[in-house]
C-alpha cells in the first residue's frame, strides 16, 4: 500500500494509545508507537482497550509496532508525521525537539504537538526550522491504571491547525493539518476537527488547564470534589479562570462569555477523576507546569493584565516541582 | 504547700509537654496534664524528653499527674490556671471553650491560651465573661515523633500579656500575668517574658505563621527546603510576609523592617523540619489555618489592605481542611 502514510507516534500513555488508534483504524496510515515505561507490557500483550469511543479491545498494537526508543530515519525509512503525545515538561530535559530530532526529516516529516500549553511550538520551530508543525488540542478522558490497560471516560475530541512557521507557505500548512485530520478522522470513531485559530483553542483550553489542573493538584481534591469544596469554585477556580479570560482578551482571543462554566462544569458532578496534574503529583512524577501555567501567566503579565491568582498558583507548582526534583536527584548543588 | 498554685494544662503534646515542665520544676505549682491521643503511653510510663533547655529526662509526669478528660472543678477542686495548649481548630469542634468549661471556676480560674492566631481570645471572653484570659505566644521547636517522646530542637520562648477583657480591672489582669511569668520562669530553664502588648507579639509571630507554615504545608517543603527551593522565597513567602505587615501596621503594629528576613532566616539552613501544619498535613489531621491565616487576612481586607497572595493560600488552606474533613467523615450533605 504505496499511498499510506507512515505516523510515528511518540508517548504511548492512554492518550497516545487512543490517537494511535485513531489514526491506525482508518488504514490511511501505517503507526509505529514508541512507548516508555509501558514498553514491555505493551509489546508483549498489546493494549487492552476499555474506551467509550471504540469499544472493548484487547491485545491490539498499531500496524507499524511498537517501539521502545524514537528510531533514526534515514534513507530506507522516513515518516510523513511524527505526533507527540509525551508529557511536556518545558523545565527537564529531554526537550522535546531533542527527543524526537531522530526520527524527523527536513523539510519533510510533519511535526504534530498533541500537547497542552501555550508557546510549546517556539522551540520546535528554532529546531526544525523547515518542518510543518502542527497544534493538537486534545479533550478527551483516559487514564492507564495498569501498564497497557487504557480506559477511556470522556470521548475524544481533537483540534487540529498550524502553527505558523514564517519559512513555509500558509496553504502547505493548512494541506498538512488538513490531511492529518483526514488520516484521524478515516476511522469514524471521533471527533477531529480542522481548527484555522490555534491560539483560540488553545487559549480556550487553558481556562481548564490553568487553572482546575494546578487547584486539584495542590490540594488534592478531584474533579468532582473540588466543585463541593467548600469555597474552592468561587474562592479559586473561578477567580483564576477570569485571569485567563481577561489575559486572552489581551492577547486578542475573545472566548464566550460562559467560558468559566462551561469549563467548572464540563466533567459531571458525580465523577470523581484525578486531572493529569493531580494524577502525576500522586505518583510523584514531574508536572507540565511552565507550559499551561507559566507561559499564559507570563503572557498576561506583560500586557498588563492582573492575575494574582494564577501567580501564586504558579509560584506553589514551581515549589512542588522542585520537591519532586530533589526526590529524583535532579537538584543540584546540594 | 498551701501557697503552690494548682494548674491544669490542657494538651500534652510536645509544646505542653515542655510547658508542663517548666511550670512544674520551679515548685510554685501543682500541674495536672490533660493528654488525648498520647494518655495511655504517658500515664503508663511518663515522658521521655530530649530537650535543649532541659537535657535529658526519663518517665517525667507533673506533679498534679496525668488524666484523659477535663476534670470538673468543684468545691474540693479549684484551679488557679487553665492552660490551653491545644491546637485550636475554629472550623470543628469542640471549641477551646467547649473543652476547657468544666474546669473553670467564674471569676477565679485564670484561662492562658498558648495558641496561635488572632482573635483567639474572643470566644473565650463571651464564655467566661468575668475571668482572666491570657496570651501565650510561644516560639519553640518540638515534636512528639513517638506518644510520649518528646524532642526539643530549639529553645522556648514565652511571651504573656493579658487579653483585655473591658468587665475586669487591667491592674488584675497584669498581675495574673506577671504571676504567671514568674510561675513559668521559676525553674531557670525558659526565657517567659511579661508582654504588655499582646497585639503586636501576636501579629510578629504571625509574619512566621501566617506565611511560612501554610505554604510549607502546601507545598510539603519543610523549613530548610523552603528556602532552597527555586522562586519560593521571594516569589512566596517575602511577598505573603509583607502583606501581614502592612495588614499589622493598617491595624496599629509597627513590625521591625528587618522581620521578614528575621523569621525567614530563623530556622538554620541545615534544619529539615517540618512546621506544625505541615506535620498536621502529612498525618491528616485538621489545620488551624482560621486563626493563623483566615483572621489576619479577614483584619486585612476589612482595613482595605491588598492581599493576593495570602487570599489564595486561605481558599487552598479551605480546600485541603474540606478534604481532610471529608475522609473523617465530617463533611455532611454527601
Amino acid at each position: 500500500m504505496s499511498d499510506k502514510r507512515s505516523i510515528l507516534l511518540v508517548g504511548g500513555g492512554s492518550v497516545g494509545a487512543i490517537s494511535a488508534l485513531n489514526l491506525d483504524i482508518g488504514h490511511r496510515a501505517a503507526v509505529t508507537i514508541v512507548c516508555r515505561s509501558n514498553f514491555e507490557a505493551v509489546q508483549k500483550h498489546g493494549y487492552s482497550i476499555e474506551s467509550c469511543d471504540h469499544g472493548s479491545l484487547r491485545h491490539w498494537k498499531p500496524s507499524g509496532g511498537v517501539m521502545n526508543e524514537v528510531p533514526h530515519a534515514g534513507a530506507g525509512k522516513v515518516f510523513d508525521f511524527v505526533v507527540c503525545v509525551t508529557k511536556n515538561v518545558a523545565d527537564a530535559p529531554p526537550s522535546v525537539s531533542d527527543l524526537i530530532k531522530p526520527a524527523v526529516t527536513e523539510g519533510r516529516t510533519v511535526i504534530v504537538l498533541v500537547q497542552n500549553g501555550l508557546n510549546i511550538e517556539r522551540p520546535l520551530l528554532a529546531a526544525f526550522s523547515q518542518n510543518v508543525v502542527l497544534s493538537g488540542v486534545s479533550l478527551i478522558g483516559a487514564n492507564e491504571p495498569k501498564h497497557g490497560f487504557v480506559q477511556q471516560d470522556f470521548p475524544d475530541t481533537l483540534y487540529v491547525g498550524p502553527f505558523r512557521n514564517p519559512n513555509l507557505d500558509p496553504d502547505d500548512e493548512e494541506r498538512a493539518a488538513k490531511e492529518f485530520v483526514g488520516i484521524y478522522s478515516a476511522g469514524g470513531k471521533t471527533q477531529c476537527s480542522y481548527s484555522a485559530d490555534v491560539g483560540w483553542t488553545r487559549w480556550r483550553k487553558l481556562v481548564y488547564n490553568a487553572c482546575l489542573n494546578p487547584i486539584c493538584a495542590i490540594t488534592g481534591l478531584d474533579t468532582g470534589r473540588i466543585r463541593l469544596a467548600e469555597g474552592a469554585v468561587e474562592g479559586l477556580v473561578r477567580p483564576a479562570m477570569m485571569e485567563i479570560v481577561a489575559a486572552a482578551k489581551a492577547s486578542g482571543y475573545d472566548l464566550p462569555s460562559t467560558v468559566a462554566n462551561d469549563m467548572i462544569e464540563m466533567d459531571p458532578l458525580d465523577m470523581y477523576l484525578p486531572p493529569s496534574m493531580l494524577s502525576d503529583v500522586r505518583k510523584g512524577n514531574l508536572i507540565e507546569y511552565e507550559n499551561i501555567l507559566g507561559e499564559p501567566l507570563r503572557e498576561g503579565k506583560k500586557l498588563g493584565v492582573p492575575m494574582p491568582t494564577l501567580n501564586v498558583l504558579y509560584f506553589l507548582c514551581q515549589a512542588i516541582q522542585w520537591k519532586n526534583k530533589e526526590l529524583r536527584g535532579l537538584v543540584s548543588g546540594r
